[in-house]
């Protein structure tokens, strides 16, 4: 997805959140900021909104030498994620659709994206939560999910953000024992799950987990690792969850299977969506390897 | 006052707003982004936040060649405003303290500020005056404002914004048969008042209006004409509307009296009352001439 001119404010908005995050000096704040406005500045719109994203937190990594300021929030929605654990394994479980009740959770868990919303409380969590037994997937889209799940030998699942992997979990034991590769970050980038989340959400004893190599808050291609690009380009089918894989993959050339929260109006308008409205999106280049 | 570092994606979001206001054209959208990404980058935080707005302004009006975008807007609060003027005028003669009830009116009339709010409606304008009535001035400010306009001789009043500029008349028409000059802008910027609206308004035909010959939405002294300047320095008091008037005149080199509702969270705190609170502000400099 291309970056459109709404996504500039969101883009400086969230820096300066960031950057009070991450320093408590003025200087450097300020100049994080002025650097985020000269590469909104140079911005190519054809790009996607991941990628400016990607370049403004290298910087300010380099600016602050803090390598994973969302660390101590990414472990507090790991185990958040886990303590709801036992009581939403049951409500699946008890649910008429297990499968469909456990892909609209794994879905509601993509409400925790401090990309969008640096204020994101517990409570914000539980509201999506409850929330998504009420709602309504796209009954076409989860049919078709649930038969290339079926049929696939091999599934890529790209996940997005800590915590939310912990309901990611929750849906891939509903599709075991199908094989099930698991995707995350190669580097820390905002809360976006890497190798330590998915050993504190249990994954990793479930699945196999790699990661892609790159240090963008969504899967740039040429940016990720010879391994994942082969990886993504054979698996039988692509499930990626939220709005950066979306924004970096829903032109790629492959079919995939995007699940998300369409949290900003941006993307719900890409998407023909209402803001909020948990999503099965599959791509244009529809055709099942 | 100074520019705040929240004042950046507060600006940019505001410039996105007047772009897609004054043209459909998307790429003259894009360069006025562009140009005010770079602007904000070169800013001097030294700077008032209304010299920032007056140069992106500047650019827009030369790229769209719309010299008045604001002008229908303009023309629609003050004939709303005008279409409330009989009621409000009944409210404040009927009120125990009709000084007070108009100066009320007149500081929640300063709501209708598209620099903040790009969207307001005349629901917002009704609901701003409504509340007024159970809002309370700090009483010693309050005294300090009626005493010194009692015995004023020469009275020097900025205003801020159309449609406003009728509750100003209406507060006005409580202090007649003072001598009182009402400044306008010097030419158009947002949503301010210049000579159009004072005519509009009907204050024209009450006092004096002059302009201070600049198009910054404020006050910055270095850019108004040599006649206002020696207007400014030589009144007796000074009172001047709004947030633009606020952060441009708050470190002035004599008193002012600032009548405002703290709109956005920035002024709030730099004046340390409630986001949303109307008042009266009295700057440091406080030695009446």
């Amino acid at each position: 997805m291309k970056t459109y001119i709404d996504c500039i404010p969101c883009f400086i908005r969230q820096t300066l959140e960031v950057a009070r995050m991450v320093t408590q000096d003025q200087g450097i704040q300020e100049k994080i900021m002025r650097e985020a406005l000269q590469m909104a500045h140079d911005l190519d719109f054809a790009d996607s909104p991941p990628g400016l994203a990607q370049k403004i937190h290298r910087r300010i990594r380099a600016l602050t030498g803090k390598n994973d300021p969302y660390s101590p929030v990414k472990t507090k929605f790991n185990q958040f994620a886990l303590d709801l654990y036992p009581e939403w394994k049951k409500r699946i479980k008890n649910s008429g659709d297990p499968f469909a009740t456990a892909l609209k959770v794994a879905i509601a868990g993509n409400i925790i994206d401090f990309g969008v919303n640096g204020a994101l409380s517990r409570r914000d969590v539980l509201h999506s939560l409850d929330m998504v037994l009420d709602e309504q997937l796209d009954p076409l889209a989860l049919e078709s999910l649930r038969n290339a799940i079926r049929n696939a030998s091999d599934i890529l699942y790209l996940g997005d953000n800590a915590g939310e992997i912990v309901m990611d979990r929750m849906f891939i034991e509903q599709i075991l024992p199908q094989n099930i590769t698991y995707v995350v970050r190669g580097f820390p980038i905002l809360n976006d799950a890497t190798r330590d989340d998915a050993e504190e959400s249990g994954l990793t004893e479930l699945v196999e987990v790699i990661d892609n190599g790159s240090d963008a808050p969504g899967t740039i291609l040429e940016d990720c690792s010879e391994e994942f690009k082969k990886r993504f380009e054979n698996a039988d089918i692509v499930i990626a969850k939220g709005q950066g894989n979306y924004e970096t993959l829903n032109t790629a050339p492959r079919h995939v299977f995007f699940l998300l929260k369409a949290k900003c109006p941006v993307i719900a308008r890409d998407i023909g969506c209402q803001q909020g409205d948990i999503v099965i999106v599959e791509s244009n280049s529809a055709v099942y390897k």
